[in-house]
């Protein structure tokens, strides 16, 4: 965690954000994969770990504005804790090192809304997406489960995303390291691809290695050769010579911060001539998109700059024609590129999501469209300095989408229908990068990671 | 997944053993990390697997056995779930893979109990340990979530007991095939463990190899300098020369079936005298306990005839005196060995743990003991042909613990005091394997992992 001045100060702006009420705060629990006590890796909840740094489970804040007071909430361990899990420090030990002085049992939660409820207290929460806080919210506020996230406080998520959305030195810092385990991972990755090797095999080097750097995958690890698939899940499928694998994987540091890398490249290193073709027109499509980051331009703006230059690479390619504005601006690239070009990337690889696209990535007077494709564009508002987020335009033949379009005869004006079959069994290409957006433009997180087809083809093997 | 014939032969004598009314089975959900689409690795409940075969979320299944019906409840695929999923079977075709013709949507789980609330059929479920699943029941059934698990069926649980517990020649093979990738994970430890690098970098190893070979891990890795801790988390703190490493960690093969091995060994290689004398009492009571298995015998006996071999060595290194078994009996052993003896291995790594430890381990004249160490005794009962459990004394030296004995004066007759100080930063050492119980006695699963000091201590590193 950070110096305890920092979430002392986050919390000062937050009380004054939020002006007035109890705000309740929950850590995340352990959750059993297949039993109670066989967890998943621990992963606190990312504004918690924002405002108080705690990575533990079974913790609770409350802060009450009104009465300018923090207490958290926490059970003391046990002397079968310590047999089991170690010493443990007490609950007042936990609290000081965010600067709490006030602590008391889990079970007072209760009974502390129930003080606030009396007394006609506004009570604020963020939307809750483990089923063990929607449980809590339900029963102390006595509200059936499915209204609980309508519950949730559009102050205090705006408050909590007036903050988290510009990252400070100490944040990049973070962002940075987690960029560059990624980098490793994706090295490895396009190392030990190779005929006859399985998916999950290599997305098992990969998830290790973000392991043994001391944190975690940021986000499950897509190694594929449906690239096309936007979420597949490796298999046990063996690698083929001539296949084109899609890697978007990345690391989270220790203390919680992303990277999200995607790298698309040839099993055994060798593009085809068509690989080759339609990763160039993907990798000049995310540097337009790169080149014109800054403050002031909306990113749905700067995804329509990658648009345009996606469909302009389709037409040499033969697939697209007619004029390039007019074909975005009618969405027929949706059939090629179904979702958007970024999202914001922090404690969270898609920082935020829990609390709403529209707060996080739209602003009061830009509403998220609901449009196939833009509809799939997290980022949309203008851009400010401080903001991290990726750039990752991609080419995607999925032949059920192709078909139905097909069918039904959709933008024919501008798809070459005739010319698709050649793409069905293509698969899909992306690159993906971290950008800092800086006073003047921006900045590339982590070192740099090759992306050329040359590079990608020279690199040494081990 | 096996044949389909095996899951209706399953099913039918689950419907037998029950009698009457309806059965209502969840699979698991996807668990969000840090928000909702940031998943965990999907992990499906192990009864559904046992009884369904199907590795996919947001499926339930309703067994009438008054009407013998057998339904599927599922939601069917829609194009944006093609886009981000790639193609998906019908909730149909799911349905047929394990032989069953009637399926329908999650949202009629609701209409069809309240049809068997109206007619007054008897309604069973397994205790849920998922908080969605608890959720899904709570609304179901208009009860109160915190009573949810205590409405679970004991004639259901017994019913999945009988069969879950006789491990089929297939499941035996799925087993070993668990233990061998436990072993390489356990190799690729002893290995990487060199001064200066931390554990968190060798546990990701183990763990990615896990995930390489098409599973997962079955349980956390548990790899720590800090061995008395029995569920302690590999941390970032480097290992150093001299220290003793206890790894605990076992892989689940694609079909989810565990292997769940421990060794102790130091960090370079070198065990130092003490080391050697400690680590070689526990392996030669993990030999006698393992030697002793057979159809017919209590592991509760076994339990005792291993730290019965503890406290003689415990003697032998003068840390205990008096009479052996008197020892025993009255605990004294416990001070070092805190827990029990080993545990059933099948689906999960401690099978059936969510179904309740009494059902599982003990027999219905034979209740779990309340006492400290034998309460952490998850299996006593009489084993039978087709077990698969496993064995793990351990030896484990925990400061907080000595010291509150001491302080009490505690069982002083059969513990030198006086000598404890100089194990207080021993660490831990356990040996742990798996063994299958046959008509005339026992078989190691998997291939023999190396155990002894000579063949640790002579491993060539790569
Ligand atoms: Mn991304
Ligand atoms: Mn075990």
């Amino acid at each position: 965690m950070f110096s305890v001045d920092i979430y002392k100060q986050r919390r000062n702006a937050l009380k004054k954000a939020v002006g007035k009420g109890i705000i309740l705060f929950f850590g995340n629990e352990e959750v059993g994969m297949n039993y109670k006590d066989n967890t998943y890796h621990f992963r606190q909840d990312s504004s918690f770990l924002y405002f108080f740094g705690l990575d533990k489970p079974n913790l609770a804040a409350v802060i009450n504005i009104d009465e300018d007071l923090e207490i958290l909430l926490g059970n003391e361990p046990t002397i079968d804790d310590i047999v089991w899990m170690g010493t443990q420090p007490s609950v007042t030990e936990i609290a000081a090192q965010t600067g709490i002085f006030k602590v008391t049992g889990l079970r007072e939660l209760g009974v502390l809304v129930k003080k606030s409820v009396a007394s006609r207290q506004e009570i604020h929460y963020l939307p809750p997406y483990r089923s063990e806080t929607i449980i809590k919210l339900s029963e102390i506020l006595s509200v059936p489960f499915d209204q609980v996230k309508g519950g949730a406080s559009a102050t205090l998520i705006k408050g909590v995303v007036a903050q988290r959305s510009y990252k400070s030195d100490l944040e990049i810092a973070e962002i940075n390291k987690a960029v560059n385990i990624s980098n490793e991972m994706h090295l490895a990755a396009m190392r030990h691809s190779a005929e006859g090797v399985t998916e999950k095999y290599v997305a098992g080097i990969v998830e290790g290695l973000a392991l043994s750097a001391g944190g975690n995958i940021a986000y499950p690890v897509i190694y594929t050769v449906n690239g096309q698939t936007l979420h597949n899940h490796p298999t046990n499928n063996k690698l083929k010579k001539g296949q084109l694998v899609l890697c978007d994987s990345g690391a989270e540091t220790p203390t919680h911060y992303a990277g999200d890398l995607t790298r698309t490249f040839p099993v055994n290193q060798k593009f085809s001539q068509l690989q080759k073709q339609v990763y160039q027109i993907v990798l000049q499509a995310e540097e337009a998109a790169a080149n014109s980051l800054k403050p002031g331009i909306r990113f749905l703006d700067v995804h329509l700059i990658a648009c345009e230059k996606l469909v302009e690479g389709l037409k040499d390619l033969g697939l697209m024609k007619g004029d390039v504005k007019e074909a975005v601006s009618r969405g027929a690239h949706t059939l090629f590129f179904q979702c958007g070009l970024g999202h914001m990337m922090g404690l969270d690889v898609h920082d935020m999501e829990d609390l709403g696209e529209q707060y996080v990535g739209y602003s009061e007077g830009m509403i998220k469209s609901k449009e196939f494709g833009l509809k799939s564009l997290r980022l949309g508002r203008e851009l400010e300095s401080g903001f991290v987020l990726t750039v990752e335009p991609g080419l995607y033949f999925i032949p059920e989408l192709m078909d139905m379009w097909q069918a039904e005869g959709k933008l024919k004006d501008f798809i070459n229908y005739d010319k698709l079959s050649a793409f069905r069994d293509f698969g899909g290409a992306r690159v993906e990068e971290n950008f800092l957006i800086t006073d003047n433009g921006y900045q590339l997180l982590g070192e740099p990671l090759i992306k050329s087809v040359v590079d990608i083809e020279g690199l040494s093997r081990f």
